[in-house]
């Protein structure tokens, strides 16, 4: 690829004299190689990329790396990330169209330019979009409708009844549409509650590997378009998790709480459930939120607080020892005092 | 199926006039249609309920609501639950007996009615119970029994020598029978221990996706009748679990630890090796318990620690900053009558 | 396996006349029979061994148990690990060579002794080692290498291009290689960043059951030499754990920290990204780290602190609440004392 390409890709231009570089690849400042770019996204990077062999470097509007030809971009972590896919292998690493060992139900129907990876099992009146690539060994269980250019990676299982979107990655070891977590209690002995509802995945979302989504107990756990989660996340039954709202490993969602749009959530934070989680709201790594968190508001710790609020208390706490000598000592003081 | 027939699995009985109805299924208020029930099990449901178009509702005693068939119970929650199970498809959702693709081993005995899904693997000496509905992509290792009427979903893995009983539910991506985490460590390094006990899994026990249970050192991790466990739960080695012990998702228990009976584990609880947990307690979410726990006893926090106490801890590291500037004012009026 | 075998093993030395003892394997004290081994490595089991009938107890240097033939050892928790190994059952459980159903692309090399299971699925330019055993249903994609003797549990998934070394461990449910959780915003919408880096796992790493690991940005993420990985741990892209490290299960790394050698890392702790962790460090249980650990620290809570420190405010908060009364009985005498 020329490198004026990748200009357009960013929406810059370029120095004359280098517009037909050809590019292979794009790579770490210290790993590129002549035929590389790279990027400047923080400051900290300025040497390694001022002695970078990179062919090119993606840098913010108004900087530059003397020696180096510069892509000017608003953000040039945004400008890693686009051009990151441009060099993205799509090819479908078990070959085109289904391998023979996969076993496919013939009521199935498997749109263009579709692949499936070796012993991957295809269930009954399963519809699978244009482009989709499917690994080797999935599960796609009855009725599930899966849409255009998604990618299910090696031994994602995904149940019945499911219905995913456009683009949607969801990486191996991740399971959709298991049970949800219900019993009722009879006797001190558990009734299990069995779920009748689905899983909906919109566009754009990101499931990643051993990350684990409930069905709804009657209606569906949504996940709104453009979502993306990490690994081993727990999403529970009735869940609904808001647009571009971004979830790091290990978190825990509880049984019919909402999420809302664009909210940041920490690794190994936990909800309870049936709360309400405002738009853009913020949730700390670890935190344990068991109350509705308002529009805008950061919170963390556990019990989940206001973080400026909560570091205050943290540095109060590393006093404590100290305060309770104090405490002490005036209290003999007041002692003596009140003797005179 | 009658309403009458609904009724009379729920123990109660029914206004004249109404016994005929068919019902086909049951749903949340809101979504109920009329060949629907429903069921109020909150207050908060009232409403919701009052302008449903369910056929019927499931009300505690001696409560009614204004226009509706009421069926009362002791408990709607259950009442729900029990007859939700009356309405759960229980047909095998890949076909009756062994797909043709399922690798199952000659050895194998399969009890009637049982089915197995596409690409399942079957080891030596397997033994499965009558009944028994087996998902596609499952590994059932050599020597594992499994008993009648259980359901283990697609993609779960049961490994070497497990012994399940009966009505157990394993699903997707839960592991059985891992080894354990066992090293000893010798010059900074570490030998690793095997394993050769394994895990027994006793009736009625529910196990959620992406679970994973390691079997004993020598003797057996045990899963006692009526355990409930949620998704991505972690059980080391010769932990043993009560009857009818319910555990949320992404807790952890390390090895050798005694969960008792009927104990309710929050999402995220993390337990030491080695303690011991009494019947009937409470271990809230995120708690990290480092010691046992007394019959009864509700603890929650990291440390764990009494539920009230630490509530009332809490309450006062809100406080704290507030205190710290108290005590310095205390000082500075101490020093000034001192002064006098 | 004769007694005298088994002293050779551990370097030690028997009394005349029991050399040539048959031994059938090792159990616990109160598991073992006549024919087996047992071990004492805690004063708690003196009474359990001293009543045991084994054929034999391993013992620290120094130590016996009267009536019984003691191996003496210098940690007999250690000599308990290498017996174990020595009995440890190493063939394969799906028979020798590869299963007829498994799915081998004609380009992998498998090397010889190797043993692939049932559905097993191996993808293009595969190659794997000596002697190792690779269970039923499990995916290794293209490019990946397999160093000799490792042991691939039932269901694993191990992806394009992981290098792996000899004797190491990865056991069911974990997935190798997955890609990580990157994602640039732009306009309040995330850009996914693909993943072009591998996951390189070093000598004798051991992995637990439904890990996820996922491939370095551009290079690796590595696993050194003899680190060992409970069940559902995250590990992040690019990050680098040390030789010796053991992480207990649930724990999680985000993305670049490197985690140096022999550090200890306790159950359901958490790391921010792009920090060190000093060797032969300490993390407790469910800590949260955000900032470098010092070699030899010994860290835990969260905020991760000082251990020492850490314990001493704890202990203060237990008498938060009664220092709160404390001050306000302070205020009131120090108001009377100002008003004399």
């Amino acid at each position: 690829m020329k490198l004026s390409a990748i200009a357009m890709a960013l929406g810059t231009s370029l120095p004359p004299g280098v517009t037909d570089r050809e590019i292979a690849g794009i790579a770490s400042p210290q790993g590129a190689d002549g035929r590389q770019i790279t990027f400047l996204a923080k400051k900290d990077f300025q040497a390694a990329v001022a002695s970078s062999r990179c062919a090119a470097v993606i840098v913010r509007k108004g900087e530059a790396v003397p020696g180096k030809v510069c892509l000017e971009t608003v953000d040039p972590y945004v400008g890693y990330a686009k051009i990151a896919q441009v060099f993205e292998d799509l090819r479908p690493l078990w070959g085109k169209g289904s391998a023979p060992s996969a076993v496919i139900d013939p009521t199935a129907e498997i749109g263009t330019g579709v692949s499936v990876g070796p012993l991957t099992v295809i269930g009954t009146k399963v519809r699978i979009g244009e482009r989709s690539r499917i690994g080797a060994h999935c599960v796609i269980e009855s009725e599930t409708v899966i849409g255009a250019d998604c990618r299910i990676d090696s031994g994602a299982v995904i149940r019945s009844k499911t219905v995913i979107g456009n683009r949607v990655i969801i990486q191996s070891g991740a399971v959709i549409g298991s049970d949800g977590f219900g019993n009722a209690r009879e006797n001190n002995r558990y009734v299990r509650i069995p779920c009748f509802g689905n899983v909906v995945i919109e566009d754009d979302v990101d499931i990643g590997a051993g990350s684990m989504i409930d069905r709804g107990n009657f209606e569906s756990t949504v996940l709104r378009q453009g979502a993306k989660l990490d690994n081993l996340v727990h999403v529970a039954h009735n869940v609904i998790i808001g647009e571009d709202t971004a979830i790091a490993a290990q978190a825990g969602i509880s049984g019919s709480t909402r999420i809302g749009k664009r909210v940041m959530i920490g690794g190994q934070a936990g909800f309870v459930g049936h709360i309400e989680i405002g738009d853009d709201s913020f949730i700390g790594a670890k935190a344990g939120v068991s109350n509705d968190v308002k529009q805008g508001e950061k919170v963390t710790g556990y019990p989940a607080r206001d973080i400026m609020t909560l570091r205050r208390i943290e540095a109060s706490e590393a006093r404590l020892p100290e305060l309770l000598k104090e405490v002490k000592r005036l209290r003999k003081e007041i002692e003596a005092l009140k003797r005179r």
